[in-house]
């Protein structure tokens, strides 16, 4: 306690040196660290080496292209965009058995990495007989506007086709035509959605129920804006993941900020960062490194699996565990940045093969989801200053609205999703309304505090593991998956048997009447 | 039968000699009268005479205005614009008491000309200590953006946001906005809108369930896209309306088509034409006065109210049953025009103090309606050879999107609605899925075989009276209001109430979990 208070008081001296030194008020606003922006779902780092997939491919798709409306909500003269959609027909039953068509609804990235991180789906595609469908969200991997990833990017104005609402239309416009192709129109489909994917597939079942039966939404926060959950909740539960494995480890953390700030203030302190941390370049500021350790926190406690994995990194079983061994295991000798180090490369360097480290990836980059979260995805997060093991930081809308105008030229829109998807109150508004959703979560993973933990309704379901992380049942099967990870899967798989055997139920009641 | 046989040949030499007299494909388009385009709702005509509640308004409300996004659904940077919405609260009991909030989804018009003709929300707000809402739509009534009419209607591009999703996105905002500025956020929400504006309404309660708890969705044809209900569904009607008071009376109206024809096409024959209709003005195109016959039948089979009425026309108590008296009353010696003149005067002369007849209120003029006909709502109708009592035809697409290419360069989405809002297999989607929405309907509004006429399921039911006309219920009671009326009334009110129940009892369940 008394290290913490200690440390609080360094920070709040370094604020106090920061704004004092810089004369424009925006800058106040991204000093405390990274805290100013959202955190990340995971995606696929710039550096993260090729999967063994890429090598063979895991599972079997064409991969094809559908023109698309750039906005479905205006009749304004826009140049059309190509969508890519991968699909797989081979197991389908086609069109006269009424085959079920699996979409999982893409992501903030490229679609590909999405399929090859979703066995569950495609293991579930046989035994249902059903075609497989992943369209790629609109703005990433090769589903870009305008030509060019560089002139879809280019500014406010051609960016600002990039929304939720758009993309779950071209979702419905792209199924409803591949249907009709088919001749499947009566063909139920089911959504799948991990994350933001997740949020997609929920929201996809709420707004077209006429295109869907049924949604599995797996870590998906859909309740993380405005004040719906406690804005705490994200780094407290990547603080209680690194607690449960360790207390030491918990406190060397939450202590290791101040010490980083601390050194990083010294003369030539960037320089002895720089060497602690084995960077490839002198590091510019202490920030960029505060951001590349929070990077690598609040990653592990959403990849915080119980067997080993590749999705983000290379990394053991439970790796958490192994960073804070790491972290608690050094001799008094070593120092406290050093232990931080060496905890950091479970995550940043499993293999070993990383000479030296590039702060790269970096958070306030221009891409896709900064934007989002700079217009629709605005989910405010603080840290606490007890029950985080992060620097102590209050959100700031105000700061966050002045960042965003600053990247983007763009002012968000904080009460626009709960607007137009809900939210608030979610039990009562949804006991009587709507049906076919799973709310899968693991409590493992930081995410899970934005999504819906109870059941809403009798058809509107959560199922929560206490060891999960990051949807974890939406990941391929292996052969160290723990039992209460074969059981939540079991009971997903009954509970879309279930909405697909009533679709055809009520088919038949229509059919006969 | 013979007769009938006559006059469509004598149509089909009719078409043959335009074809050959014309020489673009797109005059072909618009010749079989107006059959091209949709049917439009009632709407405020021009030269309506002053109603009654304008010389002494009939409600008490409050106008104000909320300043709106023009497009919602990107971040792209528009000018906003003003929407008005009348308001009153005097009957409210306030957000500590959840006093329920009534909004009436305003449609393609001036929203006091609504808030006038919907009596029955005026009524029923002192009951329940109701707030009473009205916004307009956006791109009617004062509610237009860019400045003026002028410049809103100007082109393609300012018409583009002209659309049902952006309206709906218009009364989420305000409704959210207003409520918060209330503290009445718990405050439960319930729909009404008759025609366009129930479609809206049902749309809404499917869309946002988490702003509104209900809604009375009343003569709302919701499915009257694409394939989902026969084409010749409207027309039928208007003529089973006619036929069910007297079968002469259908026979001389289906009859007269080919005599107007036969008479336009003669040397004088449009100046002949003139004179026997009154018009103020020489006749320049046989089509102007089909297209002014074809609107009273169509807006008489909407307004076929049991009593006296000044909804588009002062009219009596059941006015198609006094247009067939003068159409079969007329002696032998009277030619069938001149009978169908007295019929249609029934329409648009019962005060008998119009002198001559303008055709003024021209159904392809570049209105927000036939904006929003040649965009999102695309209502394919045809006329058929028996059934109908007007001149066959079979509706064709291509004709109807080279019209409105020719009328507002915009090209027509037709497969869009059902893609966002469904109607195909709407029992089986909704039957699980929703809840709290009444479909009214009277089965002489020809409107109503474009809407929900079977209860979909418990909660999502449809009232439908054999003698009800144009959303009769919404409007206000009167003394000669038939038991029928009363009792559909009394029903919806009892359905309202157990919404309110529901929300009540969900509300406080919540409270104390």
């Amino acid at each position: 306690m008394a290290k913490s208070t200690h440390n609080s008081l360094l920070i709040t001296i370094f604020f106090v040196i920061t704004v004092i030194s810089i004369s424009s008020p925006f800058s106040f606003a991204s000093q405390p660290f990274k805290f100013t922006r959202a955190p990340r779902f995971p995606k696929k780092l710039s550096h993260q080496t090729p999967p063994l997939q890429q090598q063979q491919q895991q599972y079997r798709y064409d991969t094809r292209y559908f023109s698309q409306r750039l906005d479905h909500f205006s009749f304004a003269d826009h140049p059309s965009f190509s969508q890519r959609y991968l699909i797989n027909t081979e197991h389908w039953v086609g069109p006269n058995r009424l085959g079920p068509i699996f979409l999982y609804c893409g992501n903030e990235g490229d679609i590909e990495w999405f399929a090859d991180n979703t066995g569950f789906v495609w293991e579930l595609a046989p035994t249902f007989g059903a075609m497989v469908l992943f369209p790629e969200h609109r703005y990433y991997g090769e589903s870009v506007p305008y030509g060019s990833q560089e002139e879809a990017y280019k500014n406010a104005t051609t960016l600002s086709y990039l929304t939720a609402e758009q993309a779950l239309a071209d979702f419905a416009v792209l199924i409803t035509d591949l249907k009709r192709n088919l001749s499947a129109e009566a063909c139920p489909v089911v959504l799948f959605g991990g994350s933001y994917g997740g949020m997609l597939a929920a929201w996809m079942r709420l707004k077209y129920p006429h295109i869907a039966i049924g949604a599995l939404a797996s870590s998906a926060p859909i309740l993380q804006f405005e004040d719906i959950v406690p804005q705490e909740t994200f780094y407290n539960i990547v603080s209680n993941d690194f607690k449960r494995e360790s207390t030491s480890c918990f406190n060397a953390i939450k202590e290791s900020w101040g010490e980083l700030i601390s050194v990083g203030l010294k003369e030539n302190g960037l320089i002895e960062l720089t060497k602690t941390f084995r960077l490839c370049g002198v590091l510019k500021k202490t920030d960029d490194l505060a951001d590349w350790l929070d990077s690598a926190y609040s990653y592990l406690a959403m990849v915080d699996y119980p067997y080993p994995s590749e999705f983000m990194m290379p990394l053991p079983g439970y790796p958490i565990r192994e960073v804070c061994k790491k972290i608690d295991s050094g001799p008094e000798s070593i120092s406290i940045l050093e232990r931080i180090f060496q905890g950091v490369s479970v995550y940043y360097n499993y293999t070993g093969k990383v000479d030296c480290f590039e702060l790269d990836d970096d958070p306030h980059g221009l891409d896709g989801w900064n934007w989002q979260a700079c217009t629709e995805m605005v989910m405010p997060m603080s840290s606490d200053r007890d029950a985080s093991m992060f620097p102590t930081y209050d959100y700031n809308y105000s700061s966050f609205e002045e960042e965003c105008w600053r990247d983007f030229k763009v002012i968000p829109r904080p009460q626009w999703i709960t607007t137009q998807f809900g939210g608030h109150d979610i039990k009562s508004v949804l006991k009587l309304f709507g049906s076919n959703i799973i709310f899968s979560n693991g409590l493992l993973d930081p995410w899970s505090g934005g999504s819906v933990l109870q059941n809403v309704s009798e058809t509107i379901v959560a199922l929560v593991t206490e060891e999960g992380a990051h949807h974890i049942d939406l990941r391929p099967s292996t052969s160290e998956d723990p039992d209460w990870l074969k059981e939540q899967r079991a009971t997903e798989i009954k509970l879309i048997e279930g909405w697909l055997n009533s679709y055809y139920q009520r088919k038949k009641a229509t059919f006969n009447m």
